[in-house]
């Protein structure tokens, strides 16, 4: 723990900029907009940067709207936020890294850095844990939009308190966040329930099209250049969906294949209750772990479908010989 | 509050029925089988009794495979367990009201009962919330299988702490519950995310066939017997399959037509951000509130559809007005 060192670097500068990760997801925004909410409240100047735009389901945080892609200049201290290695800030690092004064807050238990580099780093379900401790250290009262951002970085680095990383701590935090009268029901629509049409459109084509095997315990699906566009979708439509494909029941074992622009087919694999899916990846060189795995094939699709199938089928047929 | 009465009450006798309500869900179940293993803790002697069977997705609670459905005796003490009135335990409540001694432990602010009558009904997210309170008071350690069954009746109450019911005093007890080591991922997968096949391919079709108006503002889906039958799918495998139109952006009206086996069409509508369909479904007789109601139409489906859609055009373009 280095909430001391963290409070002494707020206290002793003015100037700051909190910096976001590439790609920023709910935690890493959620968690630089309630700091930057804290420290104005401290009367001190602070921006929030991120290379990437702040993704639109994400645009209700408050603040959200003074957030900026480049920095035209450097700023007396840097807060690398929620950022498992400097790097991860892209573009903005050669500007940051100039700044006197440079502290990182973050969670990632892989961050190189640690409590002895003056860092603070906790391996906690989200970034957004942190920074509550903080900004109360700081003497900051919790405003009903600080415990918005806050509650976005919790709930969306916990799969809405779902994943293993949840901690009893982390629903004490939710529970206070919750007294400030935040609308739960709103900020779980915005994060969790909101789907655009193009993307109901490729659940429901990938859902029509899959294919069952092995007593309905093997499913396949197919997804081609030529689906997405039918559905008007793009590539990053296809995240999360094999999971849809994974709690359907009684599957065990479910894959996409997604043909690239390249040509090229990804291959993503995962399994319910403990079949291998990482063997199956690495025979294609690919890898992963036990419950998911990715590998890349060569095309055309219905080529690799046949080349991947049989690996499946064994896999699944090794597993249910362990039961 | 009378938790006072309920703990008086349970340490007064030896012989209970805890009565689950019929249809039962994850609270009343998993309130009930928390308050089993801990007065069998107690040294008393506890059944749990439900008029239907356990739903499959309920049956990894600890101690599940002991509800009975039927009651050969008349217990010493009886406790209706999260029903809103004591008519909700159906064909249980003949042996019940022979009951010496009754209790009543509710969470809905509809029920007729009060402390006035001894009993406990007091207004928060889950009755697992009020069994947690009494069986702290009985001075039973919360082990990990009672855990199990006070964390499903929170989470399903409150749509894993997604509804306006949920409260600061939520999380706080899921702190306390989630300190026994229970998994969450698991829990998570088996009450939230696990669908059958054939709820999939319902999905699906009604993700295929759904119709869009008003710049995709208006949503609407016909669900035919046949479909079902060519889904493999029942009734009951439409419950929350209007949630999945209505979670589709940019759609501000959902509304689902379902043939029923007598030839009626029911009707279901939901509104984002606050169109009033409580008005549309009005206009047929139905009822509901202004983001959520129902009505009845006659068939045959399309003659409904064309009859109801104006009304949902309409209902849209004066939600338009307002902003």
């Amino acid at each position: 723990m280095n909430i001391a060192a963290a409070k002494a670097f707020i206290e002793s500068h003015t100037d700051f900029v909190l910096a976001a990760h590439r790609s920023p997801d709910g935690d890493t925004l959620g968690s630089c907009l309630a700091l930057y909410h804290a420290l104005r409240t401290l009367h001190k100047t602070a921006t929030v940067a991120c290379v990437d735009p702040v993704p639109p389901y994400l645009r209700f945080l408050p603040g959200s709207d003074t957030v900026v892609q480049t920095l035209r200049a450097v700023p007396e201290a840097a807060i690398y936020v929620d950022c498992a290695d400097h790097a991860r800030v892209d573009a903005l690092q050669d500007t940051l890294e100039q700044a006197p004064f440079q502290f990182c807050i973050d969670h990632h238990g892989t961050n190189p850095r640690s409590t002895k580099d003056g860092d603070w780093v906790e391996n906690v379900a989200a970034t957004a844990e942190l920074i509550e401790r903080l900004i109360r250290a700081l003497g900051v009262p919790v405003t009903k939009e600080i415990a918005e951002c806050l509650f976005t970085g919790i709930a969306t680095d916990t799969g809405n308190f779902a994943y293993s990383n949840t901690t009893p701590d982390t629903f004490r935090i939710a529970a206070e966040l919750a007294e400030t009268g935040i609308e739960l029901p709103e900020l779980n629509r915005r994060l969790f329930r909101t789907m655009p049409l193009r993307k109901g459109r490729l659940i429901a084509h990938t859902l029509q099209t899959m294919e069952l095997y092995e007593h309905d315990t093997v499913v396949i699906a197919c997804i081609t250049q030529k689906d997405l566009f039918a559905c008007s979708a793009e590539e990053a439509d296809c995240e999360g969906l094999i999971d849809y494909l994974r709690d359907l029941e009684p599957v065990e074992i479910a894959c996409t294949l997604r043909e690239s622009p390249d040509g090229k087919i990804r291959g993503s694999l995962r399994s319910k209750r403990g079949a291998d899916v990482s063997a199956v990846a690495a025979a294609f060189r690919g890898g992963g772990h036990q419950r998911a795995a990715g590998c890349t094939l060569d095309g055309p699709m219905e080529q690799a479908k046949q080349k991947i199938l049989p690996a499946l089928l064994d896999a699944m047929r090794a597993f249910a010989g362990t039961r």
